[in-house]
């Protein structure tokens, strides 16, 4: 039975849903096929935060004028081991498209890659980037910034955004194992998720604009996130900040702030990735049952899964079964122009 | 005045200190030298657990026949943009050495580069390479892992070590902004001398060897270490133990442990360093301002350093007045055959 507040989707109703919503505020057909692609995966594997709940977002920052609809995003090899890819000033997953196969060419040549995506406008999960990677037999690592979140270590003010790092390990002849985890004890969207359906969240989650304690999601947004493991936490972000930032010439999250019109989607800003090949690194013929037979030793320990499985567990399910979102979503959605 | 169970030092005597009891065993000059260097940069930023603290260490896995005190290290470039730095069976301080210039070469050259450091002994800290390469105008970041010192998310038994990260950023004109951090909350050196010290520590750095927390440094020694911001941290260091054991065909923690003759000494292992030249990848003239605003924004609020800034006021502190280290201590090493 479906909740009277739910509506039941199959993924390529919620594919449509995406396109449909693009396309009618001006993405052209690519670049709305790229976005849709990203909201159903993100459908699929049960990532809410970054499904059909961030629509409205994409749309409101076409109809600003903010991003553009048509983008047509461009790579340059940079250094022999460096791909720039320049977004355009579209969405990002088009760019990541764009990155993929010259990135894990370039991986394979050079024994180790990197990408710098810039002038791309940011609201997808990493995992999706390094699995695409990993299925292509390459390790691979992404992270990326947005808008301040999180107070440096011993601060209160939010400077570092909650800058997410993914990680893929590939599995010949299985699924990659993989993790994309932000800086943060939690995800923004999942505190705006929280404040959405009011619930209160943990202790050590984040702060209120005053520097206190609190476990109201409306405090929290309007304070500050605080970064996971306490000043290692922050150093993640600061070292993310730093590269996906200065580095590569995209704006810190302060600065993706100040430029932002605050039409409620993603601010401009970038992407640092790295592709390793495995078969470059003088191990080409254990690499693969040398990770395998660690696995197994952690796997060993009774309720331990590797990073990734959930969300797989969870992907299999919306396979078979389609998804389930919130009445009130989808008839915003619906009537998104 | 120094404390009755103290003995105060100059640098160069912390040195000597280090360099003689390491000849005295049978090291050659070269590597006596890089491993006195070492623990005299550790002594001297404050790094304790690093320090002379490690030297019965040392000596004793050489005096065992585990690490080769005449080792000449190696250096292969196995793809564009990989090398590989074969140790042969001694400590990295050396094998460091000799990477130190060839992959800061090859991060110019191609914009990226990563070093795998193999068939080594490490009881170092991190800190030290990403700094020297920083200040060749590098941005770098080093990883290792050790023995199984913490439990996988979800379980109780250790698989990973406490797997430090590093990360180095260069300030032309100003001293590169580093952090070095392991996957643990606390490191293990730093629960040994609190064990020594007969301190308690706080809550959430350990578990007993049941898997209950306790706060006492001997249990947690015999049970784990927990991983900083709980499951996030747990993939940091399955992250680490991936690509310093399987990618590079050395030995993951487990692996480690299971060929270690334990004689106190560091079992062998292995490090993996990747460097990155600022200068190429799309901001050459832009990337050390952007950053500079940056960390002027960060230091805006009261109460905030920078990663490291504590570790150079140290330094500032021995170059002037050296160090003390405990009475104990120095006679152990005084009388170390």
């Amino acid at each position: 039975m479906v909740d009277e507040g739910e509506v039941s989707l199959t993924l390529d109703e919620v594919r449509d849903l995406a396109f449909a919503a693009m396309s009618r505020v001006g993405c052209d057909r690519e670049n709305a096929d790229a976005v849709a692609d990203t909201i159903t995966m993100a459908e699929r594997d049960g990532c809410r935060s970054h499904g059909l709940f961030r629509l409205p977002g994409y749309v409101a920052s076409l109809r600003s004028g903010k991003v553009n609809g048509k983008a047509r995003p461009t790579c340059a090899r940079i250094a022999p081991s460096v791909l720039r890819i320049d977004g355009d000033c579209g969405y990002a997953p088009l760019a990541l498209r764009v990155m993929r196969e010259p990135l894990a060419e370039l991986a394979t040549s050079q024994g180790i890659a990197a990408a710098a995506l810039v002038r791309t406008h940011h609201f997808a999960p990493l995992w999706i980037e390094v699995e695409a990677l990993a299925e292509r037999g390459l390790i691979a690592m992404a992270c990326t910034a947005y808008k301040p979140a999180m107070p440096p270590a011993g601060g209160v003010k939010p400077v570092y955004g909650t800058n997410p790092m993914a990680f893929a390990w590939p599995r010949p002849g299985g699924e990659p194992m993989v993790f994309d985890q932000a800086s943060a004890v939690m995800s923004r969207g999942d505190v705006m998720i929280a404040a959405r359906e009011n619930r209160t969240l943990p202790e050590g989650v984040g702060i209120d604009a005053a520097g206190r304690p609190t476990t109201d999601p409306n405090e929290i947004l309007r304070g500050a996130l605080l970064p996971f493991g306490g000043y290692k936490g922050a150093s993640i972000a600061l070292m993310i900040e730093l590269l996906v930032g200065p580095l590569i010439g995209e704006r810190t999250s302060p600065e993706a702030k100040a430029a932002d019109v605050e039409d409620g989607g993603p601010p401009r800003g970038g992407e640092f990735i790295l592709a390793i090949d495995p078969r470059r690194f003088g191990n080409a013929d254990g690499w693969a049952n040398s990770a395998e037979a660690f696995f197994a030793e952690i796997l060993g320990q009774q309720g331990v899964r590797l990073p990734g499985d959930g969300r797989r567990a969870r992907r299999r399910q919306a396979l078979a079964d389609g998804v389930r979102i919130p009445s009130a979503l989808h008839k915003t959605i619906l009537e998104l122009t």
